[in-house]
């Protein structure tokens, strides 16, 4: 199982790749960006399972030997189309570890959960932190990802934007970040909250789908295999190629490959 | 001619409308927001022309007697499909206007132009402007659209995503805003020349779709018609009546209607 198949809507998931790369370093990353069908939040559950089935099958294909859905809107709705497709190989979802650490452990209340507005109107992480009892306050934060995906991740403007959502949000004992991408605002959330003298507990549904991942793969892999890594989207334009370099921290070759022809 | 067919990919063109509403006080306005489907950028030209198609028959219908074209993406890629379906009704799209005005006037250079990914990327002002003979420079600037969606127009976010795109723009003789949204900008736009005491003229391709539209309103309209306005989406959400009330500067009621019904 050195081989981990991460697939995403976009470029996101290769946040919670290279997170697992630390957390794993020996392991091989098969990435597949489906950029030509971006974004999943505003297609129909039957068109995403469309997708994932034919993602998965190609990640096996290429070797995959577990597979890691980063993307929160797939793994809201095509779990089971992707664990069909890859049979007796383990599937990670992006919601998952983090409903499963707040279940298991008692967090700070209220709980903060911040995403999209395709996660926040789902209200999945509500929902199921409500059942287990938890005061929870959910904000969709939708200029978030498009800031950084201009690379502004130290700009006045994300922190403008910080400041107001996280003022909108209040006061908050633990805040989930629900999105791919946020784990690259942890300096500035971190900042934010330490100026304020709160102590909150700050947790990212992506680096805990890399821990889920990552401990799954025993024994630990500490080989070399990180060049055996692959990247493939589904459009490769100039711009999804510099996006991919600062998402990943370091250039990296994209290959474009329909996987899904589907469209 | 004094119910106008306004069309867009989403909600920004409601922005275009309310500018119309301005220059011809009396007029009716027929909108279609077809936000089930937005963006059109990322999307076929094949898939946009049969949208473009099913809404002009849908507008038509409902009574309009000219249509105009809010979108940038559907201007580029489904004019001829619109003029085909319309008739004899004038069709106004949301490029000629910025281009004619700049090819029958001289206007200082260079000429800079701002707008999304897909506008800038499909070079068509740049290309039209250059043949001209101008000297032109083309930014993307995609995080504008989500902070006007929030409704940060006077926000300190918005605010520092302006100075740095217009930074990287550098010093332009003439400013095109070739985006729906972007008129909502044009105070902290002016502001930000104003105090480098640079001297730009700034155009707005919204804004010179709505002269367009209202001059060909002739005998001038002076009526009180805008009772008779009627605003449809595709996909109606809490979030985009929200929208809708801040792109029309007032709340309005939204209809559904799945005029188009391809998906």
């Amino acid at each position: 199982m050195r081989v981990v198949g991460v697939f995403d809507s976009g470029l996101g998931g290769l946040i919670t790749a290279r997170l697992l790369t630390v957390r794993a370093p020996g392991v091989a990353i098969h990435y597949y960006g489906d950029t030509a069908h971006l974004p999943y939040g505003d297609k129909s559950p039957a068109q995403i399972r469309s997708y994932v089935r034919e993602i998965v099958r190609f990640l096996v294909e290429a070797g995959a030997e577990s597979i890691a859905i980063a993307c929160n809107t797939a793994s809201a709705v095509a779990v089971d189309v992707a664990q069909a497709v890859a049979g007796s190989l383990p599937v990670f979802d992006a919601i998952s570890p983090a409903l499963k650490l707040l279940s298991s452990k008692t967090f700070p209340e209220p709980i903060g959960v911040v995403g999209t507005y395709t996660t926040i109107r789902s209200g999945i992480y509500g929902e199921h932190l409500r059942a287990k009892g938890y005061e929870v306050k959910e904000l969709a934060t939708p200029v978030l990802v498009p800031l950084i995906e201009e690379g502004w991740v130290d700009h006045p403007a994300t922190e403008a934007a910080l400041r107001t959502y996280l003022d909108a949000l209040g006061e908050v004992g633990t805040l989930l970040l629900a999105c791919t991408h946020y784990p690259l605002l942890l300096s500035p959330i971190r900042r934010y909250y330490r100026e304020r003298g709160w102590n909150v507990s700050i947790l990212s549904t992506a680096a805990l789908l890399a821990d889920a991942v990552a401990e799954a793969l025993a024994p630990p892999v500490l080989g070399s295999a990180e060049t055996a890594s692959t990247f493939w989207v589904s459009d490769l334009s100039p711009r999804f190629l510099q996006l991919a370099a600062h998402f990943w921290g370091a250039p990296l070759e994209l290959r474009e490959s329909s996987a899904v022809m589907l469209s």
